[in-house]
């Protein structure tokens, strides 16, 4: 029965260890062929799995008691805290004792753990971060959001491969449109690095490069995966963020300015509630980080309860769907250097 | 009484002429310390300008017969079409006959036309091209927003200068603070541009460096001018309408839903109205192509009259501001070799 073993960085985020335990439970509730470790200090995490019920059988515990912190340079701790909740749910994945990993802990620290303790695929030279957001048509991934700030080419190329899979084997889209954030639609458009990667996306025959996607056409839904550098992904991801918390703002202004406005604001909140969730990007799960042997989810460091549930069926569907196996049989498709 | 010049590539613009005559004439009757000159076909722009009323006397005409069209290759075009709107305006400011120059034309031709025609002042390496936008506390100013799409951080520390004379003298912003956006507030945070462009800013002493600008407090209003390369920066003006028409259309979405909330946005359509008005970054005239040896204004292809006059008006504001003189004094304090 328990087909996917998935571990938990159980001390990671904002409200851990009790989100994480709240939500692994309500998982192991919703799917009956997962098993879930969860790594963290033995007799806190047993009280607090106590309580579990019948789902009980399906936990186990890594014993860890160290803790990398937000403050914690991400290569130094995860070399030197072996023993942290992080560090030893990714060497669960890499001795095989599970098959994907959730964290809502430090995002450096996560990049430079699944880098540094479980390792790339071959042929991938920089896993990426991958979150999926919302849009107009319906959710889009976007490659890299920060991993890696200074990219090559081929980089790039390999994260279309990535975010294709992911895009296929996790959100279900049957052939994923695969775009290049640039300046232009024109083939002849943007800096250097777009050029190039222009032209080897163009040569590959692993995917579905749908050419250049200007800015303004990012949320508009005709890209199921939107490949950038870290630089740019992690500019588009806050700015995101930022704009979106700006507009509701001056929205609100407006809105308040007159006693009919308002009235008209009350009536509707359903409609601006609504609104909200299908912006709120915590809905697909966490970010996946591809590229490494196994399934990594980085859940927000906010997460509550649900939005561990979430990431942790976002594990087992990667599992599911097999996608470090298909990312590596995608690789011969990328052409000889890439 | 004419203090102020400025030259009219009366020719360039979706609604050109008769959108550029009307602008120009509202912005006679507006200013009387301003002379226009408009660049275009002398008999048809004569027939325009007969029912100006008295600000006609204000009105020169430079005789120009071709045009440079949104198809032309650029570089090719401000070459070849020397008898063009575009090219007659900007040898005008070239020549002393008009201080400024104002172009509704391709975004392209009128850099190729700055850089050719014009000339850049000297020390300034590349002009750039920078539109003011709406932000929750004011207007920030956006810089490059893509004349340059590889850059030197040298480049993007003249950048600083140009936007901060910008917003002093044109925008009345008193001490005018200077971000770098990069994808991180800590020094040590970026891509190799950031971190080394990061270090020259600190360095100079022409203005008020305050740090770096994480994309997501981009809109918040903390920075007064946001350096970037032209790449990034076109990528942040056109997600920034990309996002709010997606954003707009999921909400209206959401609006609809209901009959309740069908009322509640009837209601709430004079504050809706208002927020597009926020919105629209046209108000502030066009984008100012700085590092040039005059004041030229790019205005959107779409403008009608009254965004012509804003245009013209913010050119008007540039000679008076003195700004292509200050951006010159200003050089000074960026360092040897900057």
């Amino acid at each position: 029965m328990e087909k996917y073993v998935i571990a938990l960085d159980a001390m990671g985020g904002d409200h851990a260890p009790d989100a994480m335990v709240q939500g692994a439970i309500g998982a192991l509730r919703q799917f009956e062929d997962v098993r879930i470790e969860l790594a963290g200090p033995e007799d806190r995490l047993k009280a607090l799995v106590a309580s579990a019920g019948e789902v009980r059988s399906r936990i186990g515990i890594i014993p860890a008691d160290e803790v990398i912190g937000m403050d914690d340079s991400p290569m130094l701790a995860v070399r030197k805290k072996i023993r942290s909740s992080m560090v030893q749910a990714m060497l669960a994945v890499r001795e095989g004792r599970a098959g994907a990993m959730v964290s809502a802990g430090s995002t450096g620290a996560l990049l430079a753990c699944g880098m540094l303790r479980l390792g790339r695929i071959p042929g991938i030279e920089r896993p990426a971060l991958a979150p999926v957001l919302p849009g107009v048509k319906g959710p889009w991934m976007l490659i890299d959001c920060g991993a890696n700030v200074d990219c090559q080419p081929k980089y790039l190329v390999q994260f279309g491969l990535m975010g294709s899979v992911y895009m296929k084997s996790v959100m279900g889209v049957a052939d994923p449109r695969v775009g290049l954030v640039n300046i232009g639609t024109e083939v002849e458009k943007g800096n250097r690095l777009a050029k190039e990667t222009y032209e080897k996306m163009r040569a590959q025959t692993s995917y579905r490069f749908c050419g250049n996607c200007e800015a303004r056409e990012i949320p508009s839904g005709d890209f199921d995966v939107v490949v950038t550098d870290g630089f740019d992904g992690n500019i588009i991801l806050k700015y995101t963020e930022g704009l979106a918390g700006a507009m509701m703002s001056m929205l609100k202004e407006s809105l308040m300015a007159s006693a009919g406005t308002k009235l008209g604001a009350l009536l509707c909140k359903p409609g601006f509630r609504d609104f909200k969730k299908k912006m709120d990007y915590n809905a697909y799960g966490g970010a996946p980080l591809l590229g490494v042997e196994g399934a990594v989810v980085k859940a927000h460091g906010s997460s509550g309860g649900e939005a561990v549930q979430n990431a942790i069926r976002q594990a087992r569907t990667m599992l599911e769907g097999r996608v470090v196996e298909k990312i590596r049989e995608g690789l011969s498709g990328l052409g000889g250097e890439n």
